[in-house]
């Protein structure tokens, strides 16, 4: 299989080292993938600013960082802006339409989905964004199946949350259906 | 300073990952030094062993894993028993006391730890059995001041544990006192 490097960026509280992590532990345990999932905190993570990164691949994985994505997910603008640049060719770039408007370069593939506000209507609050934008992201890329997602975010959360939980991944999943990633 | 480099290592759902998401935030976040964490899932994570990676220091961190670790963490047998080999001379290894009985060797300093039943005595369950170890840990190494563990305890948990993860911080920190690492 070609190698996914996920760039997923945002503010801090949005969720997005939780999407990391359920993301690389579907993908290794539930997939029988390898992944490697890494966050680094530099001086700007005082800002507010989150990334993560997440390598999947069938071959060990010796370097865990990305350089290049070749999936980026951008939350807030200030990530879109600070990432997009380092972006492949031929990626694809994941953001939410109320959150980002992102600049005008780019060889990638934009998908900009309505995925807070979508959250936010169906859910009443916004404390599954996260969960939702890894459903549009799963479903986009196509490197897990649906159910081992759900297992994932069975295991990983109090039966409390299992169904707001279910209920975002499947409109990540709806919201991104109309659309595909056309690869290089 | 030197650089820390940290290897916290146990099963799914001691939360391991959590722990080392914490130091690492409040190494950078509050602390302004640099840090690195990071998951690396091969077939082994399938029977349920968690390792995460930690890397503290005041310079910029190229490479994000760790191969040989100056602090271990254990807690589980089956971890010390992989991980033990890595370690560093001069080294720490802090065990839990009634989860695990480290093997004979080593050129490092051991020091085990009742966490897990302090805990379950203290609070009445072990959900906050990682911010126990996480307590003794910081105890331990001195890397970051508690007031600023709890201002990342207080950002990442809900209210609602904020009462239980002071206390069970406080049962590490307690625990620690009598101990401390004699490096190199």
């Amino acid at each position: 299989m070609e190698r996914y490097r996920f760039l997923l960026s945002g503010s801090g509280g949005q969720g997005v080292i939780t999407m990391a992590i359920l993301l690389a532990e579907t993908a290794s345990i539930q997939e029988g993938l390898m992944s490697v999932q890494s966050q680094s905190y530099g001086p700007e993570a005082r800002g507010g600013a989150t990334r993560s990164d997440v390598i999947v691949a069938d071959t060990p994985i010796l370097f865990p960082k990305v350089t290049q994505p070749n999936i980026l997910v951008a939350l807030t603008n200030e990530a879109a802006a600070k990432y997009l640049p380092l972006i492949r060719p031929g990626g694809l770039l994941l953001y939410d339409s109320e959150l980002v408007q992102p600049g005008e370069r780019i060889d990638a593939q934009r998908i900009g989905l309505p995925m807070y506000r979508a959250t936010r209507e169906k859910l009443g609050r916004t404390v599954a964004f996260n969960i939702c934008v890894l459903g549009a992201l799963v479903s986009l890329t196509e490197i897990v199946r649906l159910p081992s997602v759900r297992k994932t975010l069975e295991k990983n959360f109090v039966p409390a949350h299992h169904e707001a939980n279910k209920t975002a991944l499947g409109l990540g999943v709806e919201l991104a259906k109309p659309h595909s990633w056309d690869r290089y």
